[in-house]
């Protein structure tokens, strides 16, 4: 479990479950895998989607004021590429997604994935089973990161 | 089987087999998915993929007209992000795949992989075990989805 | 182990092992994945990352001159997608990754990630049990590529 890089956070996992989850229209994504997350015991995991979103808003983090900036993109997008995990925050399932949106051009948009209202969504969700992966207050960068006990 | 939440289809996976792969240039990134999953009997399936593209076609379906537009890109590419899934649609493998790509300045273009013509390309694709994963048209979209029988 | 088609080579893998990650400010992300792989005796895996990095240096590989193009990102960016995998070179662990950056607008930039320091990263590594995977000189593309014995 102790990582023999002190920057390193490692945590070990062992078998693990496939979920495969179609979202349908008018649901939020970040909400609905929290949701799916809550109703299966999902404590760890990581998950890509793909698809097409009615709108979203996208975080981008200033690494200076460390404060989200919030981008609110008001059009129907591609869900071109969406990484994510899911680990526990204050006890509940806390999901942490990033995003790459298209639009009708090609053109692309992405970041933090703060909201995203689904016209189809397809989700591959990797149930993790091992240590428990808690979000707490990191002061170098004033997030919820992952910590080693 | 069945999700708790309406709007969201859940199949669940058990044993999984991961194959590592490598397409040569100027085969078709979508196609060759299509050919392994067929010969090796993938019925469902998820995957990723990085490498370079010759040339490409994405598409971006629009959610008004329900029409897909396709982006025909004549330059050589990378192949910067590739997340895809197989399933079943009229009882034969079916790829869906979603992509980015980025020019010689790290610009980019994304949307749906209609077609990617390969300079070189690596693949990790997920076999999974379970529940039949089939298309079906959905009316909402026009799309064809998996839906929970 | 042999692909049935000529322009694919196709590698199969059985159990796996599942790591997840948080890099901490100031490491390289590249460097920091390939001595995890190092000290846990990944000879081949698949990953995903998402958080921020400070700085980047993508790649691009010019598909005529075969030369990389270095693109220089000084800025604070989302790491809104990376992908990538672990295979053998020269019998080490070697890493090759491709990632999109997104700015405070969303507004992105991609390619192969030669370095990407770290502000926060949170990674999913999937240690493969199996064949080598190990790179050797294509003369097509003058890359190290996966070559199946």
């Amino acid at each position: 479990m102790k990582a023999r890089h002190d920057p390193i956070c490692l945590f070990e996992f062992g078998a693990s479950k496939e979920l495969v989850l179609r979202f349908k229209d008018d649901v939020d994504l970040v909400q609905s895998i929290t949701e799916v997350a809550r109703s299966k015991g999902v404590k760890a995991g990581t998950f890509t989607a793909i698809g097409a979103l009615k709108s979203a808003k996208l975080g981008y983090y200033d690494q200076r004021s460390h404060e989200y900036r919030e981008i609110k993109i008001e059009a129907a997008m591609e869900l071109a590429s969406c990484t994510g995990n899911i680990s526990l925050k204050g006890g509940e399932p806390f999901v942490h997604a990033h995003a790459v949106l298209s639009d009708e051009k090609g053109n692309t948009r992405a970041g933090h994935l703060l909201e995203g209202i689904v016209f189809a969504a397809e989700v591959h969700l990797t149930q993790l089973e091992g240590p428990g992966l808690e979000r707490r207050y990191d002061k170098v960068t004033e997030l919820m990161l992952w910590v080693m006990e």
